[in-house]
């Protein structure tokens, strides 16, 4: 299997777009049938501690976070603007290709001040699905163990 | 008409390029002749206002708009850095391509403090002109209504 | 010689990507064997002010820097996040291609705080070394003068 590079940016360009519109349908649909999701500060993740923010090791939890989301966003006070990096290749092996790329995500409020609220490492292993790259398991690396009122929304 | 992958990221990064250096000419040969360029609040946008901090319909009205800022920018007393995500393409057709990329601007001013200025969203509509690609809508959306000194600056 | 676009991306992407691991010595081989790298304020350059903060005219100038900075990295108490925006090409002669992009780093400190640390534009001269391209001259040109404790890390 080789993987086209262009893809690799549009499927990350369309993560922080459908993340940003909160169209977490089609963000949903950027994932492949079995997959995961895990958000956790980069410390944790260092030193072995499997401790998340975000834990969806099935793509029902996934779903059914998503779901909740979809609730919680009826009183949604902010809005978000990703901004994703250039990735990186790591390895290509077994159909599947792993990959890196640093993330800010600004914050506005319901004032109209705009923040820095968290960045990050992505580390995406992707996959090829009918033809289609989607994400078959993503780590997000939060610089920080601090990040305020997280569970509001995927990052 | 197809469209190259490559030069729509090459034009977004004239685009940021020419502005942090003041090169409003050459920004302003990013746009094709009969062009449109409009900044406005996203929440503006999305309630259907189309009030917008700077509205140029015709070219005209952005070389007006342009020049009236070389004059301005003798006094200019900070510096743009502007960072453009990866562009998502939403449509392609009728010879032209749309295509949504998110940005940052950072400012400097000249106690040399830097500080994230302005978080929001492009959406462009790029059409081929002898050969080149050229912006022949853009709509900077903000995500903050509350933009101080916007007027100094394109963004 | 003609250059690979894509691998002027890969090559930024790896840039950032081995300086917020901490991996020096990978950072280093993006290098060429003879190579230039420094970083000053954008003000003392466009006055023609050779005083950088960092001056590594020689490849063994920047071996020492790195040794220095492994050194000093044990006591490190922050971590770097970079986005490289979308590279713009000015040039391309001689073997070479002379490359611009805007960058952010935005730094994470001990107690968890998050904090744009600085903004500017890196000025890339890239060569071909056995088929891959590396940095043969490079200028970080910061935003401010005013940027703190810099010394304890590349940009």
């Amino acid at each position: 299997v080789s993987f086209d590079r262009l893809a690799i940016l549009d499927l990350l360009a369309e993560y922080g777009g459908r993340l940003d519109h909160g169209d977490y349908e089609a963000w949903l649909r950027l994932f492949a049938a079995p997959c995961r999701y895990n958000v956790m500060p980069r410390e944790n993740h260092e030193r072995g501690l499997p401790v998340g923010l975000i834990s969806c090791n099935t793509r029902a939890a996934l779903e059914d976070r998503i779901e909740a989301l979809q609730q919680a966003n009826k009183f949604n006070i902010h809005s978000d603007r990703h901004l994703i990096g250039l990735p990186r290749v790591i390895a290509e092996a077994d159909g599947g290709i792993e990959v890196e790329a640093p993330f800010t995500v600004c914050q506005t409020d319901q004032e109209g001040e705009t923040r820095l609220f968290a960045t990050g490492l992505y580390r995406l292993r992707l996959t090829l699905a009918a033809g289609s790259l989607r994400i078959g398991d993503m780590l997000v690396l939060l610089d920080t163990f601090a990040v305020p009122s997280l569970l509001a929304t995927p990052l």
